[in-house]
This record gives C-alpha cells, structure tokens and sequence, in this order.
C-alpha cells in the first residue's frame, strides 16, 4: 500500500494531540498560526536524531517516537518554560504503516501529557531522520539561563546518572538488559515540572544530553565560575555504584536528560518540597566558587584526576 | 582537520545573521529566548530538503543556503507574515569547511536581506538533511489562509511558473542550462514583500510549491469553490511559451515558489502598484465560481483535457 504525503499527515498526524485554544492554524495552511500569551516569551529548540546515530535501528518506533520528543521537552524544562506547540519533520525511507502507527503513539503520548499540540512539519522521503522543534512559554524575567549562576550557589541534579550510557554500553555489547533498565534509555521523561517549579529559585539550569560534565561544563563557562563537586554526593543508578568505575558513566554518561541546575543555599530547604511536588529525586553535588572548569574530590576532601571524556560530541 | 560540534556552530553559525532586538538569547543555551509583538500572532513553518530528493548532490552549497530557507520564507509570504527568527538542523555525512562556508554564505545573505536571524539548530553527523523552522509575525486579523477566497473573486499568481522544472528536465536530460535560467531553480526569490502587500486585500493565498493546479487545488478545497482558468493568462517563463506541450511546466512543474492568491474584483486596480512597489508581476489568471476543482479554458471558451499529474507529491 502505498500513502502520498498528504495521506500520511492527514491519517497520523493531524489529530494525534489535543487541540490547544491558542492554535488559529495547525496543520493544513502554509504556517501554523499561533497565539503567544501577553507579557510571556518564547522558548524554542530544535533537536535532530539520525538512525544508527542517536538512536539504534531496531529501536521499538513507540519509544523512537517518545524519545525525539523528550530530548526537546527536556530542553525547555532546562529554561522553566511550559511546553506549548511542537513541529515535526519526518524523513522516512519508505512508508510502513505499522512503524507510523507505532511512532506516532509514543509521541502523541508523551505530547499529550505536557498538553503540547502538534501544529506542522514536513514528511520527506530519504535516510531515517527526525527533526522535532518545540516551542513553549515563560515569563519574561523567569527563564533559566546557563549564565546566572553565583560564587557560593550549590550544584543540583534530578533523578540518577549514567543508567541510559550502561544500558547502551550493554545494548551494544550484546549484555542482557531487562526492560526496567532499558526505559531509561528509551523512554527519558523530562523534568518539565521540575524546570517550571525552579523557576525564582534556581540561578542558572541545564538539561543533562551529554553527560554531567560536559553540560555543568557550559554552566561554569556561561556563568564564568569553577564547580567544585563531591564525588560520593553524585546520583549514580545502583547499577553504577555497584562498580566503582561505572562512576565515569553518571559524570561523562549522555542520554541522562536530567536537570543541573544551581540555586543560592538560602533556598536549599526548599528542594525537598519541589522534589516531592514534581515526583523526582533532586541532589545536592557540589558549590559553584570563583575560577573555572570543574574539579572533583573524593570522600576524603583529595581531588580525583578527571575523566578522560568529558562527554558525547556529536562530531569529533 | 575536525571540528566538533561546538566549534562548526560558534564559527559558521553563530554570527551569520544581524542581532534583532526581539531575540533575548540566541544561538548558546538550551532554548533560545524571542519576544514576540505586542498584539500579533507567530506564523510558523517546517520544511526539510534531503539530497538526492529537494536538490541534486552537486549543486552549489551557496544556492543550497539560499534556497532551504527560500522554500520556508516563500510560506510565510503566503500567509503575509513578516520573517522573524529562524532555526537550522543541518546533517552532515563530514565537515567540509569549504562547504559549510558556501552554505552558510548562501544561507545568511538571504536571511540578511529580510531580517530573519538565526537563533537555534542542531548539526549532527548522517546522510546530508536540512530541515528549517521559521519564524514570522503577522496581525491577528490580517493573516492570508487558503480558506478565504469568495465565489467572483478574481485568482492571481506572481512571476512566472514553469521555469524551475523545466530547468530541472534539462538538467537530468543533461542539456546545457544557461545561468540565468538556473537561477530561477536554484535561487527563488521568495515573495515576503507580496504577501505583506496583500494583507487586506487577497481573500486566500498560497505558494507554488508543488505546481499551479496541486497548490490552487488546496485553495479551492479549503474555500469549498471551483478554479476557472484561462490558459492563455497563465504567466508562463518565455522558454515555456515557446513550446505548446510546456504549458504543463507551468500547470504543474514545483519550486516555482510564486504566491497564488484571490482577490475580490473590486481590489483588481490595486495589483499593479503592489506589483510595481514589490517588483514582481502580477497576472490575473482565472476566477473563483460555485463547485469544486479546478477547469482550464483554451481560447475560444473550450474546457481543455487536464493534464496527468498534478503536482509533486514526496511520497506518491
């Protein structure tokens, strides 16, 4: 059976999300035509994942569809921004309804659920692709920025690291991987409720894509400061703890989509109530101080030599 | 010599385009931070051209720039919406700094020339894919849809159509394409100032992206009227005039990237000073009636045969 283009955005993708009040447009004019809130500004990310790169090719298409719109939900948590409207461009080797039917569920899930509408896109045939652009909402003087840390804030992260890199590592071993494990790979919920409850209190706010080091990395150049961590203080999953040098996936591991983000220590108190309210466990890792980069140290208070890799780059 | 991801971006892209004073963080964090207008609406757009399908593999990287973001601005001049900001989600299969220079070369005097700046993208490493989200703004009340146009309103197209597919025939027949007539597939000059013209005076509107008849098909679909045409209105390039048979290149060749739009009569003497103050061509080359389709009249009244295709469908 063979669909046009037209066929295949008509019967996917034009009722896969709940219909949103300030859509004037969505899918079926040459733009989306969209209703921004007074006195708000807007976030916007585009993130691309290309098959046997960012994701494997026998991934299960729900999860594929899940995962390419969570990169980009988790980069609007990491400003404080309410998720709104979504684009999705899809290039496809071929057209297989039982994969379309699939992918578009797991999107659609997981759109439904930040109350995100899908208002455009473009469907291409050529190499498995997926470019997803969201766009979300936040008050002006409110957004979470890499650059406004302080001397003297703590460093935080959500949830735990490095369980997505273990289980690929395994993955690509050919390890056994139970599916609890393999969720976390596949299936990253990002912190959207987390980003906007920090709003006010943190300074400055990453998402974890490419490994704690690298991203709290962009924070201490933003913000120009150091970031002194303690290294028995880091969220590893227990499947990392259990191996001391499994450490090096929650400090260099991607895929976390966790928040880092820093917050002055008056508000320290208040990130057990956050923690509880948006159902993610929140850590304190270290201190933001003057100088630069980032500097580890053990139990003992001695600095540790760093990882080697200090996080996934797409092109070195 | 290799260059990560961080470095092809602060060096080719960050700087490409002039800074506007609605962008509050650019290219750099994980969202980028615009402002949009006081009492305007955002007219949002996706398009994605894969090589090998949008474009042939050795085109110019300089024409490739211009014309990715050519084909999305060309959709927010069908809406009569003013370009704003713009992401690019660039594949590479290597970094080639002497392409990405051509490219970006190409990319940014478009850009420049209608004040977009580019404010977020992603690159990643696969099959060469472009996929570009625009941005524009337009008043609530003033936005061209394909949905407008009223039984007597009089249908119009900008420029000339045809010479884009025709140069591409010749192309992939291996015949000798002069340079000015490569332009017109590899350069379209998208419509911006047209369609903001017309904010007020056009009923409904759309780009030639797939050819005449497919995209003034979705007008009168969406407006639930017919298309009359008459044949010898049509504005086709001289080089298709020249051949009976290459009627058909401006019925239904693509990438004309010319505005189709309605107007109601009583507006007809306006379109010259539009045409004139925006240096394009107007033509008036049929009318809206009662029914549905689209019927092409010869010169002596007589209802032609259509022609086979349609338009270019991706996935046909």
């Amino acid at each position: 059976m063979s669909l046009n283009e037209f066929d295949i955005i008509q019967q996917y993708f034009s009722k896969i999300t709940t219909p949103r009040n300030d859509v004037m447009t969505g899918i079926g004019d040459d733009c989306a035509l969209l209703v921004p809130e007074p006195g708000k500004i807007l976030a916007v990310s585009t993130d691309t994942l290309v098959a046997g790169r960012h994701f494997l090719a026998d991934v299960d298409p729900a999860s594929l569809g899940h995962k390419c719109l969570a990169v980009n939900l988790s980069d609007l948590a990491a400003m404080g921004a309410e998720p709104c409207w979504v684009s999705l461009a899809l290039t496809l080797p071929d057209v297989d309804e039982n994969w379309l039917k699939k992918f578009t569920r797991g999107f659609a899930q997981l759109a439904e659920k930040h109350g995100l509408q899908l208002v455009g896109g473009d469907t291409t045939r050529g190499p498995l692709t997926i470019t997803i652009t969201v766009h979300g909402q936040v008050e002006a003087d409110a957004a979470l920025t890499r650059s406004g840390a302080r001397s003297g804030d703590l460093i935080c992260v959500t949830g735990k690291l490095g369980e997505a890199a273990l289980v690929l590592k395994k993955l690509l071993d050919g390890d056994a991987v139970d599916e609890d494990a393999r969720l976390a790979l596949e299936r990253p919920q990002p912190r959207v409720a987390t980003g906007v409850a920090l709003k006010g209190l943190a300074t400055a706010c990453i998402d974890i894509s490419d490994g704690l080091l690298a991203d709290l990395g962009h924070i201490c150049s933003a913000s120009k400061l150091k970031a002194e961590l303690e290294k028995v203080a880091v969220p590893g999953s227990e499947a990392t703890l259990n191996h001391e040098i499994l450490l090096d996936f929650a400090l260099t591991g991607g895929d976390d989509y966790e928040l880092c983000f820093t917050v002055p220590e008056k508000f320290k108190d208040r990130l057990p109530e956050i923690a509880q309210q948006t159902e993610v466990s929140i850590s304190v890792i270290g201190r933001m101080t003057e100088g630069q980069g980032i500097e580890i140290f053990d139990e003992n208070g001695t600095r540790m030599d760093m990882p080697e890799q200090q996080g996934y780059m797409h092109f070195s």
